[in-house]
């Protein structure tokens, strides 16, 4: 990395494709040189290679050991981002006069939720943070439910206006259906009430151009008719995900980054990690009134801190810029909630967030 | 790479993820190291980063230059690879009562007509090479088209079955579509005929996670109904292919490949390499009947050359493992040919093929 200030570290905060381990790069690097002592670079090994079906298969069993996944689930690496995942979720888990609801929390909940509509499915919004631009997570007892909904979608950490659900909600019967996209991998979850759970891979996870999904065994066959068979989950799931060619690189990538988290003691540990980074953010932003964060603090994300300086809004850039100079880059707020943001997924250091909160209190002093 | 024999060089015929030239693989280090001096790897980099958005639109433009592409055509960077492609040409291409021609010539043509049945569109076969285990290449005269057809689909080249189209076939008056996967950038193209070219990157332009398709204008609005958001072409080309994160590193390594073909020469200088390469094999075939190549001479792939020894199929096995222990590797044919194949895409070095043609004359001398 670039020396960027005296502390010699360039710090990036930005949502992603995001910040990776630096032993997870380096390693990157070494599998593009020679792959397992295979004598190839891991990008010139065929799919079909047992030195690549052996990569993939422990990336698969290191998923499902490092989040304690029960019985009964698969693991699937697709493509598409979640933006497919949108399609996919409806098309394969909704037959003819099924309906689903869904939570919006956001710009990705509405999205998954537009695609539903695009697909022409049946399906509710249980409840909306819309009415306080999502600065809150609905409580379980503000949703309207369908008792006979397949499945409930929400959306577990918002990027964009800097919320997360403390836990799964606990209500209804249906299975939940969960966008992890953006808090991969962060921490533990409890598997009992999930049915699906997927996430692009290039925040916590590694790279882009990897979708991780992991689904209930009896959700994969497909209940959608005329569904293309690269989005129907039974095609994947039948073929251990390897019906076409798999981004073999970026599933390297997950395998390097599962084990970095192993390395870390597991997500037990990354979620305490990630707990302590964040408080050194919102302990500066609850300090004497000169931030303030978006989030209410009961649904704030551990994964993206998104505040803004209320008093004066025109010292935001001001902030972005005088930060960048001081190696702290990637600060800039999204357009839908404005301010100033930072993402402090599991790959950046103490040190950064630390880094950060200092040079908070100091443009505080200088400008509050 | 290994040292794996006297020459101290592996050579790769392993249909797909392929070899890679070793200039690429040194760049594509470097870009995980620090890319383009942002102090930061291109794997951290956010898409919307304008390091990032330079490098793919220098990519597309690369793609239009190298290619010759007139005026009036679209690069997509896409996911999913060519098996996505098999859904998403009929659902864009064909509106309700809309239908298309086909011709099969392999495996994955069949592939291709499958998933036009499987999402539902109107679509005949003009003709089919199954009739000879797709040896040969079906004339222009042999093709039964449908004058209503939307476009006549074709494959242009077969690695499993080691034919080729010498050229895009003039006939009839609907746009060509033609799956490219196996010889992209292979060679010079005429497209006067063509409304889209489409093809998984991981052969002969880079690594598998990224799809290219280059689209006529007119043919990108979605002619369907219901089609999800990601399978829509309009929605990548409104959004100069960014409308969720691209597979970035797969587009760095796309131009990284195309770079490489520029100093080679272009592609016509890259064709006569092929040429030349091929003829080194073939002229061993052709030698003396102890090797029978699978296709009609008329129809040879320039990129998958399959063949068999006819005299003692037992044969077979002994040729690859003997090949191996040369360092010669990933020779084996697809079970649905059967028999050998020597895969020789761009990154196939002369000195690969000769050593190839070495052994075979050799292995001919010793069991022949």
């Amino acid at each position: 990395m670039l020396t960027a200030d005296n502390t010699g570290v360039l710090h990036n905060f930005s949502p992603g494709p995001a910040l990776l381990p630096a032993a997870v790069l380096e390693q990157a690097a070494v599998g593009i040189a020679d792959f397992c002592g295979a004598g190839l670079s891991l990008l010139e090994l065929s799919h079909r290679s047992e030195a690549y079906r052996r990569l993939q298969g422990e990336a698969m069993e290191r998923w499902l050991r490092l989040y304690a996944v029960p019985e009964g689930y698969d693991v699937l690496f697709l493509q598409g981002g979640a933006s497919t995942q949108f399609a996919m979720v409806p098309l394969n888990l909704l037959g003819a006069g099924d309906s689903a609801d869904y939570v919006s929390t956001g710009r990705w909940s509405e999205k998954a939720i537009d695609e539903a509509a695009a697909v022409g499915v049946r399906h509710r919004v249980a409840a909306s943070s819309a009415d306080r631009n999502h600065s809150y997570i609905p409580r379980a007892d503000q949703l309207d439910l369908d008792a006979a909904a397949r499945y409930l979608h929400i959306t577990s950490n918002n990027t964009i206006f800097g919320t997360q659900y403390p836990e799964s909600p606990a209500v209804g019967t249906a299975p939940l259906v969960i966008d992890a996209s953006s808090d991969l991998l962060s921490r533990p979850i409890a598997w009992e009430r999930i049915g699906l759970l997927y996430g692009g891979a290039q925040k916590n996870a590694g790279i882009s151009g990897l979708t991780v999904v992991c689904i209930r065994r009896d959700l994969i066959s497909c209940r959608g008719s005329g569904v293309p068979t690269m989005m129907r989950y039974d095609t994947h799931a039948a073929a251990d995900s390897l019906y076409n060619t798999p981004p073999t690189f970026a599933v390297l990538v997950l395998d390097l980054t599962m084990r970095w988290i192993e390395e870390q003691g597991g997500l037990a540990m990354v979620d305490a990690a990630n707990r302590h980074k964040a408080s050194l953010l919102y302990e500066v932003i609850d300090g004497d009134g000169f931030y303030e964060g978006h989030a209410e603090p009961a649904a704030r994300s551990l994964m993206n801190v998104v505040f803004r300086i209320p008093a004066d809004r025109a010292l935001e850039p001001e902030f972005v810029s005088r930060a960048g100079e001081e190696g702290l880059i990637g600060l800039e707020g999204h357009r839908a909630a404005g301010g100033l943001r930072a993402s402090i997924y599991n790959a950046m250091s103490v040190e950064g967030c630390r880094g950060l909160a200092e040079f908070m209190v100091a443009f505080r002093g200088r400008f509050g």
